[in-house]
């Protein structure tokens, strides 16, 4: 098969790509690299870097403390307040601090006291596992007196049973809390049917937008969401392990007492009274010193995204998908592979599952062998993270290209078929 | 009075001083600056410097995701491990991860678990207040069974009171907590001593040694200890922020289920599993994605802690500490200030509080007028931290000089008596 055409043609999608002068915003250490793993981690903004390098030179090593005063102590609110432009809130509902495990602890936590009478906590097997873990542990800490429902079958969905889920959702439900779009399949959850079928029943409605925040338009407002927790070492490329963030809808935050009552969200903190009062608004929600050089480093990555604007970003972001999927097919499908996402883009993030029974081998040979960086989940899935900020439609091209060749030439052969650990 | 001869002794202490080449190791910007907030914000290392440098530059911006294999995965056990050795705890019962309150939440939650039967806490007025916030929220959210035992006044109090400690520990206490080193007076506890009595009772301890890691030698295995936490940014030099660390007794982890269930803590992360299995050891008290810039610069930090070794360092603070107080007594006291730290060496950490009816206004003009940087603790307490890494003793008497002056040429009264926020 001729591929010049197949290449010429990301070519000229780059060529007419809005947002293609943001990538220079970004280091790129290694132009041969091929990333699409943007979605585990995202690349460092020369933001970033400036940033990290001014608060150890000028802040850290000469304003000492007195950091605290000028730009640290309120840095939880600042970038919340820019987080909360990306993700459809309106002011005064987002903060950011600690981890999505530790705030999804927090949020379910208060929403199950806010909905006391109620036992069941609905969510589905394609939920990040994490998630999973954070309720069990909840309602083992509670005394066993919920039931976590999860929908779905034990591996391999691609979508969620919507029927299913909506016939779970009953009057005993305190909370719904699901991923808005799915760690493996990249399903986007439709985030106003659902939360509309969740409050019909009078429950709670807990989204996990890590895998949504800076990919595509969020609407927590428009959609009436309860609470909503999200990292920022995704798409928002925020940093390895960046503080994460929560949301909490303004009605709701007076009605809400977090478990974790630590100083910082303490009504006057530096009374150092001996009593807890929560703070007004979301600063309740916070608990102890946060990591500054990581929730700045954090902060700085925020403008970009939000210079180029989110409907942008969605719009080179389904282009980008579109261009792989047709790609996949004429190229990697006749090969063994299979589309592990959704292929309607209305039902997808912006990462593209391909799955292959040797994907594991697949996914080291091209780390190894390829100059190319994507990543694998259980069991057989490759999974392809396109950040519009950042990747170009050569990239996609290229990367597709060397995932044919690795399986065209078998480079996978030479691996033994046990796992090694690889995150 | 002829002050010479009290700033020759100091030139003739720092002469003399073991660890005085250690103050190379730090950045300081401003020769002129004598920083005494150690306790609060530590000074930046050299080496986290270099270390976030490198992480940036090489790792986040080079590596990329593979960062994660390489050196950031490990982290929170391998910074644990010298964490431990800092603190008396062989290996295998120290981890470093999220924040001190995070921690504490997670180990009460802990041992009221494994206290199931018994619902007193005891701690003492003297504790970190967000450590009391802790415990306050944990105990509504476990339904208000448990009853918190503050021993102590509601303030002011430099010494606990031992005999009422002791009388509160009783067969229905689940869990004693309190600061080693309590943040305003200084004052250190026998850890052994209150350790023995809890345990005769058949309750838990929990130490936080936020104010006594990297200040002196803690023996946590020595002296039985259950559970401790504490934080890095003070005497570690870790950074504003810098996750913390906890410790659990070896033989308790296993009996051990932490609440907050996160994938870090899960057996087999990357099998990605629908049901939290626990990590064996120390594993189980992570839950998600640490902080890594923070993290790994505070580890770098640890390694000139190490080499100086908490014998010499304890030796040098008690030293320093001995200076400070013999001025104070000479050139403060005349002007209205008090010990507010005890006297004894032997009971105390490494910070000294002065205490004086202008406290306040004279922590503002020291900061605004005089280039020292103290803290302030509600009521009257200036807090001076010494750090026996980098702390000098002309240092020392230059801060007290400058005390001694504002007081003298009352510099202080052009400022207001109420308020301001001040970390």
């Amino acid at each position: 098969m001729d591929l010049t055409p197949l290449r010429s043609y990301a070519e000229s999608l780059d060529s007419q790509d809005p947002l293609a002068s943001f990538r220079a915003r970004f280091v790129i250490a290694d132009p041969q690299l091929i990333y699409l793993d943007g979605n585990s981690l995202g690349r460092m903004t020369l933001a970033s870097q400036a940033r990290a390098q001014h608060l150890l030179d000028q802040e850290w090593g000469r304003d000492l403390i007195r950091g605290w005063n000028d730009n640290w102590w309120e840095a939880p609110v600042r970038v919340g307040e820019k987080i909360a432009q990306l993700v459809g809130a309106a002011a005064g509902q987002v903060i950011a601090c600690d981890t999505v495990s530790i705030n999804l602890f927090k949020l379910s936590a208060s929403a199950l006291a806010l909905c006391s009478g109620r036992t069941r906590i609905v969510t589905d097997t394609l939920n990040f596992p994490s998630d999973l873990y954070i309720l069990q542990g909840l309602v083992r800490m509670l005394g066993n007196r919920h039931v976590i429902l999860r929908i779905g079958s034990q591996d391999g969905d691609i979508t969620p049973d919507l029927g299913a889920l909506a016939a779970a959702i009953d009057e005993n439900t305190a909370l719904v809390t699901l991923s808005h779009v799915t760690f493996k399949s990249g399903y986007l959850y439709d985030m106003a049917a659902v939360t509309e079928i969740a409050h019909r029943k009078g429950a709670l409605v807990l989204w996990d937008l890590s895998h949504s925040a800076g990919a595509l338009p969020v609407g927590l407002d428009a959609c009436n969401a309860d609470f909503a927790i999200g990292c920022t070492y995704k798409y928002l490329n925020g940093g390895p392990g960046a503080p994460a963030f929560l949301y909490v809808r303004k009605e709701l935050q007076e009605q809400v007492f977090s478990p974790i009552c630590g100083w910082w969200g303490q009504n006057a903190p530096f009374a150092f009274g001996l009593d807890y009062t929560p703070a007004p608004g979301m600063r309740r929600f916070l608990t102890g010193s946060q990591p500054i050089l990581s929730l700045l480093a954090m902060e700085a990555a925020l403008d970009p995204v939000l210079e180029a604007g989110m409907l942008a970003l969605r719009a080179k972001s389904v282009r980008l998908s579109e261009y792989l999927i047709n790609l996949s097919d004429v190229l990697l499908v006749p090969l063994g592979f299979s589309l592990g996402s959704p292929r309607s883009a209305d039902q997808r993030g912006s990462h593209i599952s391909l799955r292959h029974k040797e994907g594991y081998r697949i996914n080291r040979a091209l780390i190894e062998q390829m100059q190319l960086l994507p990543d694998f989940r259980e069991p057989d899935n490759l999974r392809l993270g396109l950040t519009p900020l950042y990747t170009s439609f050569g990239e996609v091209w290229e990367g597709v290209d060397r995932i044919r060749r690795v399986v065209e030439e078998k480079r996978y052969a030479q691996y033994p078929l046990d796992r090694l650990t690889v995150t």
